[in-house]
């Protein structure tokens, strides 16, 4: 089953129970040969978030399942050759109490997931910015 | 009132105090004759929520008033000759706190809606996908 | 540094730790003589939220320090002269609760932001809707 279609601002992908959206965003992204983007979504998720820890420069992970998505927003870059992707979610569960973070993994729930991707015309790369010991999207673009 | 001019990206949606967001958006849809678009929002509203219950099939609703809307995602298509907008939202009241969900309903409160609407040259309809027993959005254009 | 590039859509603007979310906003907005536009955006910031309180008219205000930017949507408008930003964004801390409201500042944190502008064509103003008490976004094109 195709996932995405072309649209006047770029495409328009909905991905359905059990495709990994960060998967399924890579697969898109190598096989369209998009340079860079921004995305937008929502949906029905199984999703794991990550705050970092600028101590161990690590995420410390917590899960939430069976959770609306109610928003994301991410940016599509590379590492090399290596699709690198860098999104935030918002979630909320059958009380409506709203959680959010760095997304690390996401799986399509009993629903689907809309996303809107914007491509951008220039190859941008994330790199570490020594001085906070994270990874930052540059903006000058790769020749 | 004009509620809507239109903007190189689309159409840009100002809604105003006691305007319906779903009846506008639809309105809209049928007298710009949009073949089907995306749109992101935000504003101050009274709002309904509802949570899927994949047992019953219908939405545990809950109602949360007079709170600014700091997030909408959404996406208008058809289902035959009706619109079908699917939306979700993240509301914050005076505490800050933040809930969000499924939009089943929701009108603007004291002071506006701010709505970007992104259309697609495609008609796209939301039909029901039998294994989870909810609507999904079809990407396979209508011819 | 450079803080944003041109794409198709607009542009993209990556700002950096201790960056003013604002500041560099308006000073686009100026540098490019942009009419007016809607952003999204997303990073790691200490942002201040604030409540109307439509008795007083005035923001009650809170901080949060830290804090994952989990959304961001916004207009760029005008004041006669003056740029008039108006921004709600969501919020994340490490327990991954959300809160959310309307920006009254926001200065990047041991991080980034990334902010999609989608410029307009037309300069729109924001006035104050006498009914409400409140600034709301004509969308009568400024001459």
């Amino acid at each position: 089953m195709n996932r995405y279609v072309k649209v006047p601002d770029g495409y328009l992908m909905v991905l359905r129970q059990k495709d990994n959206v960060f998967y399924e965003l890579e697969k898109f992204a190598k096989g369209e040969n998009i340079p860079s983007a921004n995305f937008t979504g929502m949906g029905f998720v199984n999703i794991r978030f990550g705050f970092f820890d600028f101590k161990t420069k690590k995420y410390d992970p917590k899960d939430f399942s069976a959770v609306e998505l109610v928003s994301m927003h991410g940016t599509l870059a590379w590492k090399k050759d290596s699709v690198s992707i860098h999104a935030h979610g918002v979630v909320a569960d059958k009380t409506f109490q709203a959680f959010g973070g760095h997304i690390l993994d996401a799986t399509v729930g009993t629903g689907s997931v809309e996303i809107l991707i914007t491509p951008h015309d220039k190859v941008f790369e994330r790199k570490k910015d020594e001085s906070i010991g994270a990874d930052v999207l540059s903006i000058d673009p790769v020749p």
